[in-house]
């Protein structure tokens, strides 16, 4: 069985991580723009910000979708999601990257399809119009 | 039953939208930062990018974590992601503004709890000793 998508969203919550890292915007958003890269994606632009007294939230744009992060240092816990698009990116390999780089001693995930090709035709109102309905990267 | 959470998050597709606003980077960074105020959301920052030959992505950064969207303007689509933390805001308010600015004909959506208190403490080295988990706004 195959399921047609655009895109696919992973939700993780990385608990038990590394306090200092968790505090620092610094190394957040160097480790979630790593994370990216690491897994094949295009980094297009990225938002970070520094909450007083705790805690980093930032998300970096990819061509195929996005990564977002908040942390909660004094709780050692961080919830990341790592959406991605088309066939050239695993974000399976971002999931490693920054269960590692956390030190995330336990980890959770859901997997969520994006954008269901079929119900993308069923709801539209020339849905047998559309064509084949499939991720097209950017041009340049 | 109360379910005690850090955060909630919505999972949005919105279909058959208007195919005009979902190509506009200028209307959906708009609708998006409009959508997050009118939740009673403090807007911390935000990033889109218009894709070639289509679509935008972009983030909105909320002192309550943060709103993301990726358009398919040829397929009247979009994802949204609303994610909140905290009692004084309600995600679902964005939900119904971006469904009428998009003009969605049909909208779909999943919520997930984000940071489940007692997950962080049973994870936790010290969960005893972490006294009660909430989410606290950011001090000015």
């Amino acid at each position: 069985m195959k399921l047609e998508t655009l895109g696919r969203h992973i939700l993780i919550e990385y608990y038990n991580c590394d306090e200092e890292v968790m505090k620092s915007h610094e190394l957040i958003e160097k480790y979630m723009n790593e994370a990216a890269a690491a897994a094949n994606a295009t980094i297009v632009n990225s938002v970070f910000h520094h909450f007083n007294p705790y805690g980093v939230s930032g998300a970096v744009i990819i061509a195929e979708s996005h990564l977002a992060i908040h942390t909660w240092p004094e709780y050692g816990y961080a919830a990341v999601d790592v959406f991605t698009c088309g066939d050239t990116i695993d974000p399976w390999v971002a999931f490693d990257y920054l269960e590692k780089a956390f030190g995330a001693s336990r980890s959770e995930s859901i997997e969520v399809p994006r954008g269901m090709t079929e119900k993308i035709r069923k709801f539209h109102p020339r849905g047998e119009e559309l064509g084949k309905i499939v991720f097209k990267p950017e041009e340049n």
